[in-house]
């Protein structure tokens, strides 16, 4: 085992505070990984805030962690020492059911382990990215192209791969109209992507100044959704609507701008029920869609599709005192457009 | 023109009195049909009690219309004075989008003319197959196999074509668990489709004396859902659930039925908005979709396949004047399965 320096919360809506916790010892599977930098998720905030039911504290959140190897386990194959690698949102699954045998471990039948927040298979509390060492199974590990610098890379490992498997699954591509509705830390990653996939790329947002920008991301148009008219000129006309605000919507207003056989998917999730009208649904045979992270081998062909492509979150890198601060900025809308924690000032 | 003889109500939730109405004359492409028989849909209530917007009185409802032709136009290719067949939901599409081309009609760009409680393209009111006679345009009218009786068939030109288009899209077969929410007039001819086509078919009722009745039809398992029990033993089953049900159901309940990419596919529409916990969704890469009708070819296929898969919806005949009683037991759901008026009653 290995003390290792954290910010933690020790209650819900706590601020942060400097601690120091163990890791446990290299297991013949593990990899050791010090940790250069940790995105802040917007889901770092609901949990370290007890929005969500079941928070564990003290709790040490991040899971868009980027690092360097410093030690492997004498089973581990994949890896060696000094290796830039990441981790994402989970640490552990079953390894035996039918989804992690096809690589989709977000799915497993067992539960996986989320990367804080969390029990391990043996009960204990996991601790996440805001810290300087973390010791995660090899299966659980991935690579960071060299073309990805390590604080840039690090919010493709939740904003990433959420934005990047639904328009995998949903076929973003040539010939298909996207839209992507919120341009925050998921949104302009995933003009980013979807533009890289060939798709039409439509940005709906709130912000009438913004626009510029989502060009800059690679859209090909902008709307801003607090215009009327916008709802008028863009009806029946997307493949999919890629929803990133964690906010309610107006479920059946954006429906309708969905084309026959269109899907609405949602990858941010407010706290409260969404509402919709099943004639939305009916008449244009159009769906409502939920999609989760992804899985270990599709998270790595998004670090290589964003290696390859140039894709690259925009991001403020702050220091480990600055945690607090910048909390209130996301809750503010006040980042553009990922904050990621420098964690060699922790 | 012809004049002929209708049951029709003149306001919203009047009861029904015979009349008498004008049919076009006969066009090129027109087929002249002598009705046999006429099913009694639950949507037909709603249109006639006007408990959604824009009701056309007075309306002639009907849209499972089967009988033999008596005349064709000079343009008439496929249809022959003598020949059984059938009308369905809808009587006029543009014929040139890019749905109309593909022969899925029900989705016309332009706005498909339903067969009863709507304008034609001349600003014409159309009525429907609670009436003696129905001139419609030759692509609108698919043929009736020989092995189909005209009475029983008839709820297949609505309920059947309703149910087959979502279990054939949604990929019904062997290896799939497919849910058949709701045993009415959808549900019913639902479960023998699944059947037919291979799927393991489990019937979900609020009922507790349907069992026996879901097991003839082909379920392979029936729970009722007034028993909590039936939510704990099923959980994370279900490829597909179809909802036929038009009342309100608890979406959330029902989607954690689904397994990892499940669907629960809408064919039933209450006039209320539905309501869904984005979690629902998201944790399974669940979908919530919608399904109308279907097309053309598929209409046919769909006919096609029950007379080669022995499917038969399992009506009552009524005479012309019982309808009114008709309603009223659908409304109590006291019909096993469809209504169908004998329209040589009219």
């Amino acid at each position: 085992m290995c003390q290792t320096h954290v910010l933690r919360v020790t209650a819900a809506k706590a601020p942060f505070e400097k601690a120091s916790i163990e890791r446990r010892a290299l297991r013949p599977d593990d990899v050791a990984i010090d940790i250069k930098f940790s995105g802040i998720c917007h889901s770092d905030i609901h949990s370290a805030h007890g929005d969500w039911a079941g928070g564990i504290f003290p709790m040490v959140p991040g899971h868009e962690i980027t690092g360097i190897v410093t030690a492997v386990g004498e089973r581990v194959k994949t890896f060696a020492v000094g290796d830039r690698v990441g981790v994402g949102c989970y640490v552990d699954s079953c390894g035996a059911c039918e989804y992690c045998l096809r690589g989709e471990e977000q799915h497993c039948a067992k539960g996986f382990v989320a990367t804080y927040n969390s029990l391990d298979y043996d009960g204990n509390p996991t601790y996440g990215g805001y810290s300087q060492h973390i010791v995660v199974t090899e299966r659980f590990v991935v690579r960071i192209p060299d073309r990805l610098a390590l604080d840039a890379a690090s919010p493709l490992l939740c904003a990433g791969i959420t934005t990047y498997a639904p328009l995998k699954r949903w076929k973003a591509g040539p010939g298909k109209r996207i839209a992507i509705l919120g341009m925050g830390g998921l949104g302009h990653v995933a003009i980013q992507f979807a533009h890289a996939m060939g798709a039409e790329v439509t940005v709906l947002s709130r912000a009438k100044d913004k626009a510029s920008e989502a060009l800059r991301f690679g859209a090909d148009h902008y709307y801003s959704t607090v215009d009327p008219e916008t709802f008028n000129d863009l009806a029946g006309r997307f493949d999919l609507i890629l929803n990133t605000v964690s906010a309610n919507i107006d479920v059946d207003l954006y429906l309708s701008l969905l084309r026959v056989d269109g899907t609405l998917v949602n990858v941010g999730a407010p706290a409260e029920p969404s509402q919709y009208n099943v004639f939305s649904l009916i008449m244009s045979r159009r769906s409502i869609a939920g999609s989760l992270v992804g899985g270990l081998p599709e998270t790595q062909e998004m670090l290589d599709f964003a290696a390859a492509h140039d894709i690259v979150p925009q991001i403020e890198v702050i220091r480990a005192e600055q945690v607090d601060e910048a909390y209130d900025r996301i809750l503010r809308s006040d980042v553009r457009y990922r904050f990621v924690i420098d964690i060699s000032s922790l």
